[in-house]
């Protein structure tokens, strides 16, 4: 194993310090319980949003801690859940008094920890609603998961739901913006590589030189099948078809196209899945309204990526295109 | 080897295709020959602003077109420059009368035909000035090169010309603010793994299991020497040693900090190497005023990362604040 790190142990602490210096000027980072605020006070009277989850999927969570998404992020130790004990401050930052949106993607890690800390912050006064992201066509119930996992779909539920809240929606609008997201959203992803947990050491799975790994999890977790590596062209067809038979959109229908590198692969090969995607989706009868392509939800070094289609609404589009400005996703201001 | 790719001969024009589709707001893709520009031509009296270099070094260049940056690119064959016939009528797109600024990577391929070029452009009344980067501290000449490499400084060149002819100054103004961010910026790269050419179908050099090779180049070429795993801060205290000693900042000066990710290295593993580079720069007297992380120059899929220090006076850190807006960096607008 060769890392840039020091110590497995310290790897997550250091790594959000290095964060938070970098990107002094959009957040604080708080530590012991460790979470993540936008540098100012919430705005009075805004939702709060805030989301976690363990560590290794950077730029998530706290990347998007900024103007238009989050208010607050709680990574936990590498691919392993935050406790409550750093959720329920989080969740006390986060609020300005109109209450807080917690954002979960579906690992029974996440759900348990986010409900208790909902319960003790409800305890305290704080109005919490939770949006639990189940985007993942590739499994049902997985090695952490019942149901379907929580992937990059995320990103969309936080940047619009992050706008829904910037424009002054109350806590049962922005959580139900953010449910409407996820409801529409599907996703699915492959790996060509495995990925190393620094405290492990080893690979988290087993890939042969010419094998891949189709319906992959953001955590190495096992997908639908491993098969003999393929086209890029085939790769992104066979992500493609189980999404669009899952989300059934109607021809004519508008959709933001979202490819997620999973950590380890160059932007050139994401823009090659790109083009065959967008042909896909356009010989299908939908309108390729918006797009998103880059490393924005990781598994440390994977290579691999996702396909994420979400239906859009005119709302939706305004939502996203509405201006944000975190450390990892800026426009419009 | 496995690749999101469909054929190593394809490879750059999907890629750009995708690329183009996908950012269809930014950018505009001219094919036969291959170039991108903005989607909107060039505002009358505006310094044009263009760069160009093998492909494989994503968002690098075309990911840098848009306003504040460049105005065109010209992406060559997979880490190999491209032709003059390519980087001519690129130039000519970025004319709109007050002349084109070449940023150059100090490669021997791309200087001589950005120097071709510039000869054809001046002929059909374009008046071109270059500014050749050459900010790699690791070696005097190498595999492609007289003299030092271009590597990372180039994004910081680009930022802040594009942001000094976006301003309105002329040809040679903007060229002499390129010449200034090239003279006051130093940096030096790690590999811990190799990358792959698709073309070629195996790593473009060896490293051992527990081996790291300090002062890498962009390519994969060869840097100062082979060395045993180390841990993040030892090989970061590496990195900036010759970087500060070479650039000889004197104590109280201000500087912009840049890690770098080569494409393969996770993002927690470039905050973990900031933390430290950002304790050594304060404990050698200096102000870190500014900040980049992330893959802002790569080298396919290569796991490690590059150091850069630029020393910065008023003048750059307000142009290096000007609002940008292209796929690869946006802030301010």
């Amino acid at each position: 194993m060769k890392k840039l790190i020091n110590d497995p142990k310290t790897v997550v602490d250091e790594s959000v310090e290095g964060f938070g210096q970098a990107h002094a000027g959009h957040v604080r980072v708080h530590t012991d319980p460790l979470f993540v605020t936008r540098k100012d006070a919430p705005r009075a009277g805004k939702v709060g949003l805030i989301s976690g989850g363990g560590s290794g999927h950077e730029p998530l969570h706290a990347g998007y801690v900024g103007y238009g998404m989050l208010d607050a992020a709680v990574p936990g130790p590498m691919f392993t859940s935050p406790t409550p004990d750093a959720i329920i401050p989080a969740t006390i930052a986060a609020n300005a008094g109109a209450g807080v949106v917690h954002i979960v993607k579906n690992y029974t890690g996440d759900v348990l920890n986010f409900e208790t800390a909902a319960e003790m912050a409800e305890a305290e006064g704080v109005s919490v609603r939770t949006v639990l992201v189940n985007d993942d066509v590739a499994v049902e119930d997985s090695l952490y998961t019942a149901g379907r996992r929580g992937v990059a779909g995320t990103v969309l539920v936080e940047k619009i739901a992050g706008a829904a809240a910037e424009r002054g929606d109350d806590l049962d609008g922005v959580a139900a913006i953010g449910q409407r997201v996820n409801d529409n959203v599907r996703s699915m992803g492959v790996a060509l590589s495995a990925c190393t947990v620094p405290h492990a050491g080893v690979p988290s799975f087993e890939l042969a030189e010419d094998e891949i790994e189709i319906g992959i999890g953001i955590h190495g977790e096992p997908g639908r099948h491993k098969i003999p590596m393929e086209n890029a062209d085939a790769i992104t067809q066979r992500l493609l078809e189980p999404i669009l038979s899952d989300l059934a959109p109607a021809a004519g229908e508008r959709v933001l196209l979202f490819v997620n590198g999973m950590g380890g692969t160059p932007a050139s090969e994401l823009y090659i899945v790109y083009r065959h995607a967008a042909k896909v989706l356009e010989a299908a009868g939908l309108i390729v309204e918006r797009s998103l392509v880059g490393n924005y939800i990781t598994a440390l070094e994977m290579q691999g990526c996702s396909i994420s289609v979400l239906r859009l609404d005119d709302e939706m589009i305004e939502l996203w295109d509405a201006p944000v400005n975190t450390p990892a996703l800026r426009w419009g201001m």
